[in-house]
């Protein structure tokens, strides 16, 4: 309650919040939420936050009841209020209300320029989207054929919005943000640790972060595979002081924060450093290429990457050796290593990450089991190696290999190749057989 | 509220169910739920379902209240099981019971042998773990640090998991799963449709629909970007009948359903052919790549691809010429289809998708705006080209780009080339200065 309190006290303008979502989809498991997130997010840059959110089936009355059990100051609903019979949020709107539908003038003709301007037909069930509850008021779309309305009614706003995300995105900069307080000052970051647990972390920290708390700082843990995460919201100061703090600890461990992601943080080291960096991808298939150019403005340090699948691509492509797929099979030290050398010298780039494993749910063996990858990276001064077992399902093990894979890069990076151990030297990665790996693979 | 009473009516074991997640980083922003999801899905598959879901903060008064309002005979709570002092579930658990927290030493030695089997010490905040309200019944895990409880108060039960997915969704299948209902029979078909607007597909197929609905079936609509989802709920043979019919009707749009999503439906479509592709990336970088292979078993039809953001990475690997690439610049058409054929030609493959496009948000001209994409299909007969503007942020039009790349290609497996207007042929894409496309760019 702590966290809330001290919110409401800051931002003395804005009264409770809570959200409805719409949707048998969110229930059923077809689903996830995005506009609760979205809403939550906008609040919390104000300096604010979400009290409640809920999601219901799209049942009028099941509506109805959740718009009467609603307690907060603004209820935000979203949802159900597409052009087909299981759109129902207007009905119970009107319901709620005590009114009946009535088609607005202003809504069709929204409705008739904008199947004009597509050149497709208008069909009768989207006349449904120009019904609204008599006595609402009309909030007007630029976005989607669905207008949303508002009512008021005994002391609380309600605002009835499209459920389609990009939709509610829009509706909620329009007309919802314009309502929030002004931003309070406060900041949030959100650093993003890997390679140890939740707990280890706290006990790491406990001190600095006991001290910040009794200062005032909300401090927040999420274990959010295959990183943790630390918040850290109040004051800049306090929040810069304390992040500068955790850094120093763990300094080794940290890997990204909200403005800056792992992708964003070796991209401006890239950049600084005129340096590049390519890819060669088995178990992963372009995973690691498609995380590292999420960052806009990445063709400065990433111009090509492969994806070697089959045996024979990785020989074609990057010139690993028949002779060490043969010995050592495609997941081993000696043809990972062979694939990020390989790679590094046809694309002429200062590094060259590639990965080799066991995706599953087949191909494991009680040697090699489902989630074995390795990992190698090749540099200037030599080619490093890992391996990791992870656990979890097929997408779990390509999400922790793409991002493990980057972490290794931001390692050498930031003048840490020590983890990693040693580096294998170029001639002994190219030598008939491979490196030499006791007890690997 | 008749779906409800239908599932209802069938499931005569099984009262109501509701969920209560805890946790701030669900009200923020910065976390999507899966836990509401996971349980969501599992109850529909025993056909019955979820019937409120609630998200709320850490805050131990918060949690307490929302216990209290609950109304459903099942509650499952989620989050706040872990070692920090931000996880507080177990505290509004025992006020709620009006009891205390107590030491559990079966819950003590559980953590301590874990932390002894990987060589981690125990830190002194996981022994919170191990604290349960008095009068609980401890749920032993085996898959993390938490164990679980559940009270039987007020003629409800409460079972309290572990907010951790993977956790939850263990707890979920040991000890949730036992307690539904046999599942009754009935089948949930979710259909995927691309290239159509909801209100046209609605309209397309209203009186299948609609007889459908009479006899019984439950019908679902939802945009999904870059998909139309349409959701058939009830008895196996008027879901199979009705999705023939609506097939039937939008065979042209079909592109996947939610056992055999457009991957899987493309990979057995190439395997029983015994056809292979392979793919040529610029904007997507390796987002198709690693989309194809989601499925296991992949390797059998792909073996390479190719990330070529760079123009020199597209003249050397794929063959792209100087002079097209000098011409018409990298997305264009004539790029495209060069992409397509030369990485066709280098893989030895039967097909080859290429993409090239400005995913933003910077990089856009007047001529060429954000979101303007180029593909290009390589087939045994030339080589189709399209064009499509996508609307929204870089995410987006990567998604989509990489999601159309395969709904072409499904048209030519499909014999539905003609979609795609008509195929270059080969000796026109390596022309000196490319194809000739009017218009086209």
């Amino acid at each position: 309650m702590v966290r809330r309190q001290r919110g409401r006290d800051i931002s003395l303008t804005m009264a409770t919040v809570e959200i409805i979502c719409i949707g048998s989809e969110l229930l059923d498991g077809s689903v996830r939420d995005a506009n609760a997130a979205a809403l939550g997010a906008a609040l919390a840059s104000h300096g604010t936050q979400l009290d409640n959110a809920r999601f219901i089936g799209d049942a009028v009355d099941v509506i109805e009841e959740a718009l009467r059990d609603a307690r907060a100051d603004l209820v935000v609903v979203c949802g159900g209020l597409g052009p087909t019979v299981d759109d129902v949020t207007r009905d119970a709107a009107a319901r709620f209300s005590k009114s009946e539908l009535a088609l607005v003038p202003e809504a069709l003709e929204h409705l008739e320029s904008r199947f004009a301007a597509r050149g497709r037909a208008m069909t009768p069930n989207n006349l449904r989207q120009a019904m609204l509850p008599a006595g609402s008021t009309m909030l007007p779309t630029e976005v989607g054929t669905a207008p949303g309305f508002k009512i008021d009614r005994g002391g609380r706003l309600f605002y009835f919005l499209p459920g389609v995300p990009h939709e509610f995105r829009w509706f909620l900069e329009r007309f919802l943000e314009p309502l929030f307080p002004e931003p309070v000052g406060w900041t949030r970051r959100l650093l993003q640790f890997h390679g140890l647990g939740e707990s280890a972390l706290e006990t790491e920290i406990a001190d600095v972060i006991e001290d910040a708390t009794t200062r005032g700082l909300v401090v927040g843990y999420r274990a959010a595979y295959p990183v943790i995460e630390l918040k850290l919201t109040g004051e800049p100061d306090l929040v810069a002081e304390t992040r500068e703090l955790v850094l120093g600890r763990l300094a080794a461990h940290w890997v990204g924060e909200d403005d800056t992601p792992l992708p964003a943080r070796l991209g401006q080291l890239l950049l600084d450093r005129g340096e590049t960096i390519t890819t060669a991808e088995s178990c992963t298939a372009g995973g690691i290429a498609a995380l590292l150019t999420e960052v806009s403005g990445s063709s400065a340090w990433f111009g090509r990457g492969w994806v070697t699948y089959a045996n024979d691509a990785k020989a074609e492509e990057l010139g690993v050796l028949d002779s060490v797929l043969l010995a050592h099979g495609a997941v081993s030290p000696q043809t990972v290593c062979q694939m990020a050398a390989g790679a590094r010298r046809r694309a002429r780039t200062t590094y060259a990450v590639a990965v080799s494993g066991i995706a599953g749910p087949s191909g494991g063996t009680p040697q090699k089991p489902v989630g074995t990858v390795h990992f190698g990276l090749a540099t200037p001064i030599g080619v490093y190696h890992r391996h990791v077992r992870f656990h979890g399902d097929r997408q779990s093990v390509r999400a922790g290999t793409a991002f493990t894979s980057l972490a290794m890069l931001l390692s050498v990076l930031q003048g840490r190749p020590s983890e990693l151990g040693a580096a294998h030297r170029e001639e002994d990665v190219w030598a008939e057989g491979g490196i030499d790996l006791q007890g690997a693979g």
